[in-house]
């Protein structure tokens, strides 16, 4: 790795440096398709991941690969913009530049920070050591494979105990986790592992307010609950996690 | 783990233990569909490659789930056959079972041995050190993820070598892997790596006989031949690879 390197070409139009190739920078980049500036695109990855299908990864339904493309590929469509791998760890608002690992200074005429969000834990205690988020392609592969590997152990090794899976957050999210494990548990398991026992696996959904999918219409709440219901999900509105174990969630009613 | 547990049901059919869910063991596997017999079918790993298309994981343009199935599901279509995931680590002849990993003993009346291939580096030094084979699913992307990892690197810190990839052995894998690599420099680098200098990225195909594609028809084989010579991959054939060192391979002309 080159040290102190700075990566600043002679520009006469101004240059953009975008940090974050989710949805909000990538919007950004679209929308100056035709500026008369450059643009620099910067991601920890070189892939941008479609976070509304990750639960789908989640439970094998779809591959990793499939909700997410590679970010370079963007100059196919739009030739003012290149991009580069990397982590910012300073900005120095003086210089207009900001610093990468590896000791990569980046200059710009005008900065865009949008580099994303992360799973709330919202202060529960253990919530942050010992449950899985689902806000990364690696997250959605790590829950993926405890669970097969779950499966595949219990298979072999006999069903000795009943599996719980506990969502918390009645969001999109987790209402499409939630289904998804469900049918996968209803539909998918008598045929994929017939040694266990479907009745069971237990998947619950916690949720601190009195409905599912808050923002949407009542009408799609009462329906998106029924078919919840429906699939056999043991659905808690209303109600607080107090703290996450090792092996389990302490609730309270509201 | 249980110890030493013993799977065998109590069964009135013959039970046929076939060992690999490779095109071998799975070919076996439907072709006892309709027989009089429960089929206990075992792997390592809980799902099939199809090897043929590994080099275009390896090279990015196919994902990882896009060539391979979840194995369980060989029971939506056959209901004979169960699924156990596990390494064989031993054959009782006299008392007709097997042991896997974990002190899983398995009983048979028949058992099929369908475990497979691996890479042959035919005592070349160096080369099983060295080189990368491409024979198994994390194979190509271990392949994949160091190829892209040294262009990135490359983007950021500046190409100051020369790329050189050399595939060694011109069957039909070695073939469509250069050929891929070549495409990749081609066509996709000016797009996706215009940092990078494509005239600086080397493929070469190492071939000991005189043809590639040895088994095919002559016409077949000078078409690929052309092909590749189309595309810039440095094609030697007649030549032997002596020795495999961290950074090169030592040839050696017939």
């Amino acid at each position: 790795m080159a040290q102190n390197s700075s990566i600043t070409p002679i520009r006469v139009r101004p240059h953009v440096v975008v940090v974050g190739g989710g949805f909000g920078g990538l919007a950004v980049v679209r929308k100056l398709a035709k500026a008369d500036v450059d643009i620099t695109l910067i991601d920890r990855h070189n892939y941008n991941t479609f976070q509304p299908l990750l639960y789908q990864v989640a439970t094998a339904s779809l591959n990793p690969g499939d909700i997410t493309w590679f970010l370079r590929a963007i100059r196919s469509k739009q030739d003012n913009v290149r991009f580069l791998k990397g982590t910012v760890v300073d900005i120095n608002h003086e210089a207009h530049s900001i610093l990468l690992d590896g000791d990569i200074t980046v200059g710009f005429d005008y900065l865009v920070l949008a580099n994303g969000v992360t799973a709330n834990f919202f202060g529960v205690p253990g919530a942050e050591e010992y449950s899985m988020p689902l806000y990364r392609r690696s997250q959605a592969l790590a829950l993926r494979d405890r669970m097969f590997a779950a499966l595949e152990d219990a298979a072999i090794n006999g069903q000795n105990d009943n599996f719980r899976l506990v969502v918390v957050g009645a969001g999109a999210t987790g209402v499409e986790t939630a289904g998804a494990l469900a049918e996968m548990r209803n539909l998918d398991m008598p045929t994929t592992y017939p040694e266990l026992d479907p009745t069971k696996v237990h998947i619950t959904l916690v949720e601190m307010g009195q409905h599912v999918l808050a923002p949407f219409h009542p009408n799609l709440r009462e329906y998106a609950k029924r078919q919840l219901e429906k699939r056999g999900v043991d659905l808690r509105l209303g109600t607080v996690v107090k703290e996450v174990t090792p092996d389990g969630v302490l609730l309270e009613k509201d």
